[in-house]
């Protein structure tokens, strides 16, 4: 089976070596909402961290992202899908933003993901940080609410400063559900844990009827139960996906600007994104991931390589509402090994 | 409820930033000694690393943990326990030490802290290297044999140089039964590991009663199991609890001075933690945690974590001496968000 | 000679180790505007690095000075002077900001500084970023236009973004100009360099009148030379000093936002900062300085050795406006050495 | 029981601190294939890193293990082995490599190996990157196809480029199944995981009679059961052991040239490799080590903690071939504690 | 006056800030040799470190340089320069190497430069190694041996090992003398020093006629008298320029495989350069950037930064060689600042 | 002119990549007091940071050095003196020190450092803390008081806590006036400056007649002035020569405990070192290099390279005491390039 189109192909290692050539995410062409030339895809760069509140520096995340994300290649082992050849995914980018002013952020990055919906291309986000999120989710939940699957270390469901903001990377949710761009029936956040300022947000969550699994029922339940939930929680309609960095352990994910000990190994993050095929992901996004806090380079290499299985699931979401099949693994004519 | 007293709580993210203001322990108030202000539990800094026989920097573990300490906020979700609305916490400052004699800063060390007992002040102690329990439990037990939960990858139980210095990081506690300030009926250590020199350290645990639990064991019978033994040793009398972070995996805890590889998650560190809660701890420690080892800063952050856990329990113990009520999350009118 | 205040000297490294207690400015005792007990001179934090427009991280930028300043000790070898003895010197710890809103922070910065000033208390205030000296302006030039001695790559005198915000860190000093807080005529910028927008800067400055010193014309005339045009462009009135870390080379700071090759080094700083003795400055600020860029940690370490120098000459400028000695060295008795 | 020779034992910290003398493997003796002076086990640097594709620096691997070497001790606490104590192990150095040349390179080092085995010496090899698992195969299977057990998050098994070198880290063995140096039947590979190029590294497998266990399947069986299988595989015959470190976690491991996540935690590895004791390891190698890439210095630590388990199976394994007992912790004479 | 083509400007930070979008050299549109699109001058990366003797890492030298160089502006302050605004600059990527054949990539990287030259684009290369050098000579060369002017710590003018490769970085410029692509009376070596093997290289240079200056003479006679030689001796015939970063001492430059102390500042290095204006020269290097060794990112930074002072003399020379006005600064329209 | 004895080359880059091998001091061969075999110059670490008032890690310092001399090759370009081929130059190891205990450290020093000099070893120490000398110099200075070269920040010459320790890093200077090993009369510290605790140590420099040379003065005067002038204090008699890497600026050595800005360039340092031509230098050493605060490496290799420097003017008196010539560049038979 052929791919859908060569020209939507990472740049091999066998015609560039993967620590050269201009860094796009994954290796893909590079494409616009106004020019999308067929892409399905699109990867998108939000680098604002204008809601953060502790420690700056998710604005170098997209780049550090789109850095380390050399090392992805073709085919994921573990689902055999081959996400290139099923569908055109390509490098949106970064959206525009601007620092000082939080509320025209928050139009423009509102703007860039409609125009990309406008263009028929499905959105997967690298924050800045968290609030970056609520944007994009006006754009993509413009005709009804959406469902809401959500890992984290933290619920993001406050209500903001007495008199201030009330945007900032602690409230995004709390704001899409006031605004219904979320159906609190069907939203589930995964991995909460660490210090809190007390229970306010929970007692939203109770209100409105949001499941919070913390991490320890997480481990007491098992991943695969805990899942099974989410998906029967999620059902068949369409679904925003967010992944927060800080959701895996400070060990895996140090690069953070407000980690919490006792978090995920990357291997339950790749799981537990596994555990989501068959649920109708229409939009997503992976935030949080702060290079400046990285010595090592380790959280911007998961940061990608988290990405990919998001990507893996939505492509597969996406070719189920085409019609398309997946291409995976074997499908594909031998290829060699490209360094 | 209303906490126990609003000059002990922790300044609020909504008064000053994270990132500002100076670096107390927790954000608390500072007091001493000399002036408790009815302070029950007091967080000292012992930054003393004369007992360290490879790699220093432990000197500098205080200064390290409060910097990350600013990210520590109000409630234990896991537990719901509220810590600082329970019982008047507050740091205490670092003790004074002599780096360049060991047993003058035994002494000092030993001063200090029965100055704050005798003030009514529970320590709880932020090291240093492990070698600063001794003078703690010689201050803490002058009345009887304390019981002893022990996480760390080392026993420290060795004898000392022949014909050389007594007193290092490898021999404090062997010094503390030998001194009769811990009751060898009612010790335990978890997590034990790594290399050794020999079997001397555990023949004298064997001949002492003492039960060492090593990372093997603990991985085959699981943590519930386990904790539910120490809890049966430690029994319903006063008991001293050291956490030394090496007992946490080196991708954990990077910046200490001798890391043995295959050790405890946070999560688990934290569950053992909590797993103590009924036990009656009557001082603790947490100690070994190097900064200049520590370039992404986790172990700091991982330090204070774990000190917050063990404050807990610590604070749980003491309300149930003083027949006083745990405030816990629900209790606390609805804060907001303080980023 | 008896320091002017006991109560006014840094913690001494025999009673307390450098690496040991609570991370005030040079050790200092810790007042505040409503309670100043006498300080004189205040070493205010202001952690805002929302004016940034690239790597941010000045947020954290006093509170890496504060832990690096445990390595001052009493006296400037150099100048002989005294400044602890001489004045009453305390850490006003840091002024409220608000990361979300601009405008509020500047409010904030302002109400800050001028409580300080009417409490009469001499601000020098650690950064942040540039923005900030903007608010601190506002509080000192109060009554007249102040002269303006400015170390800095940068000549920030931009006009900002058109239709956007003209609050960031590279047009404080165009603002200020335009409000009438500096006197262009008594303005000197010393370390011009690097690539640039184009003339536009420039030209404000020569239809303003503002002296501007390249790195290039500094080299060639050599630091005598140029320091002598200072103080006679500064004359005898009231005078802000300005150092923006980024005056110095990457390799003496690596840890700024917007490091330019080709600049200062450490000795030239402190040099041209000491050839400021006889300018009566009022008040000085020390800004840009980023420690997640620092790995090494010495560009807080440079902040506060240049800040150390900046106390010294504003120590005297404020004896000799109160008719009172400068004490130096050979003034104190014969202290021992303390570690 | 008498250590086996006085002479191959480890330094003590006794004598020299841990931080200090000449950095030798485990800090024992120096010797060479030339003067082997009875060494039965040698620890060989293979410090290339010529066949690395992407991220290089395991040229500085050897020398950086042996560095962190230093903080190993005398037993292995988990197993009661006492490898000094039961062979005679020692330093054999770095072999000659020339970085310009690959072929010249594999026949240096194959050349070495084949000294060392002449001279009756086992090798224990650190790398390196991949590739030089081939002449080391090459020298120890002159006589028959051996055995292999192989940790790592690659198989391997690629071809290699088209009509480009056949001699790279992703390529060792193929080529080694290719000459006949390995017998497929009794090959396992191990962690195996990351994204791909395709399948034809499996499809190579499943023809050869490969088995690969990815790392989905060995946590969905569990790591007893697939050491079992892996032991049933290897059954008594002679075996090669090798093990990337990058079968590991990227957060245990962060200093490698092509980190996947979701790997091993180190007790796994540890775990895995003591599971071979009872199989006929007669050589094995330790790869992929990067320093560059390791800032906080943990990979090189673990890279020789595994090694001293490989070391340990090893030894096990010499002396059950020559009848000899082996040495375990209860018959050393008590040691005291050596810092 | 207007730029000579709108599309060739930088992306403004007005319109995207410096941290987003795909990092591009100077944030410069890319173009090709086989569509050059009427560029004139191409910033070429060649990510090869495989003539690299000792620490590897340059192979990631151009991406490291491209994600600093976003912090480049618009013009040269000190000469006033605009090069953008002069000539058409693009950056044309990386070119092809083959990391393990070092014949195949010189004949790659030189078939690259010709394809460039063949396009009318004058070639800016960012290294690599300094071997990488020798191909570029040879497409550059191809007419008449160049004059060349060398910044370095090393002469590169070894004859290579005996009977081994006679290519890698410390043989270049003897390599290019015997093939006749160097002119050695048009040649000099700047900036010499740090231990050495012997004598070989300079007698060579000395039979040569190359002039070698050494660190010691340079700072005896000046940096205006050494290049004012450097003038005399390059003439007005075309010249190449290649510039080491470890000709930069290793404060300034860390990042880098062979550093060497007591080299030039960064703002010597700018001088020296810019004292070459002037000159005809025809192409350019900069190399040895070697970002696995450089945790601040001052390496990268300093690189790009020296090659945008490069640029600035190229496009001058290029300038005059068509008989075009340089534009400067005071020639553009009134920019804004644009962060 | 051969070297003076073939053993005593240090391993060639031909036989052995810098990379490779044992690290020992600048790959020579290994020696020991009790058995020299023939060795007249010795490098001896002492890897003691027991004497260190704030941040620690000397005792890493000697290894730190060790790996980094890998790259130190056969002559001195700048001198033309072949220091290997002049005098038999070998690693002595470290010597014994006890962290415990000071007043044993500094008999164990002592001790180890006479024995070498009864085998006729003269000694080239590396530091460890600066409180080494001290020992050193009562093993070298038995016979006679010495001169003293002494290039520092600090002049070392404090009297010590009141009724504490007289040994600690700011002391061993007065120490050894005081005990008859250094002549106050021939002594000179250059490189003073930062700030300090009071006048007192001057007051003692001042009353015993011992030359100090602030940085200011230095600057002031030039660096041949101010070495014409040591020379002139030191004369012909046996002088000891002490550099503390904190004599260099902070941007070139960051990785020391007490930095101080506005130091020497390593340029700087190698010159003044040069300039020492001439003087009878008996032994010496270089102290305070601190790895655990040295991210970038850069400080390990300054510090060897300086010591390469002093090694060479040692050898240079050495060849002078025993009428021997110095073998120069020039007389070495043509070396080809060694990588």
């Amino acid at each position: 089976m052929t791919p859908i189109d060569p020209d939507y192909l990472p740049i091999s290692g066998l015609d560039v070596p993967r620590f050269a050539g201009l860094a796009t995410a994954m290796r893909l062409p590079v494409r616009s909402a106004a020019e999308p030339q067929g892409a399905e895809i699109g990867i998108l760069g939000v680098p604002y961290d204008g809601g953060t509140t502790n420690r700056p520096g998710t604005r170098h995340g997209p780049r550090g992202r789109r850095e380390a994300s050399s090392m992805i290649r073709m085919v994921n082992q573990a689902t055999r899908v081959a996400p290139f050849h099923t569908a055109r995914v390509a490098d949106f980018g970064d959206a525009a933003v601007d620092l000082t002013d939080v509320m025209t952020t928050l139009t423009l990055i509102e703007d860039q993901v409609t125009a990309m919906m406008s263009a028929g291309v499905t959105p997967l986000v690298m924050g800045g940080d968290h609030l970056i999120s609520l944007p994009v989710l006006r754009a993509v939940a413009k005709d009804e609410p959406l469902g809401f699957v959500h890992f984290d270390a933290h619920t993001d469901l406050s209500s903001g400063y007495f008199g201030k903001s009330q945007y900032n990377h602690g409230t995004p949710f709390r704001r899409a559900v006031e605004e219904g761009l979320l159906d609190p029936a069907r939203m589930i956040q995964i991995g909460i844990r660490g210090t809190s300022y007390g229970g306010a947000d929970r007692a939203f969550a109770v209100e409105q009827g949001i499941r919070i699994v913390t991490i320890e029922e997480f481990r007491a339940r098992g991943l695969a139960d805990v899942m099974a939930e989410a998906r029967q929680i999620l059902g068949s309609k369409p679904t925003y996906l967010t992944f927060d960095i800080d959701a895996l352990d400070p060990s895996v994910a140090p690069g953070t600007g407000t980690p919490e000990i006792g978090g995920f190994s990357s291997f339950e993050g790749q799981m537990m994104v596994r555990a989501l095929d068959g649920v109708d992901i229409v939009a997503a996004d992976l935030v949080e991931v702060s290079p400046p806090f990285d010595p090592a380079g380790i959280t911007s290499w998961t940061g990608i390589s988290m990405l990919f299985e998001i990507l893996c699931v939505t492509v597969t979401a996406l070719a189920r509402r085409k019609g398309r099949d997946v291409v995976i693994c074997e499908d594909i004519p031998a290829p060699t090994w490209g360094g």
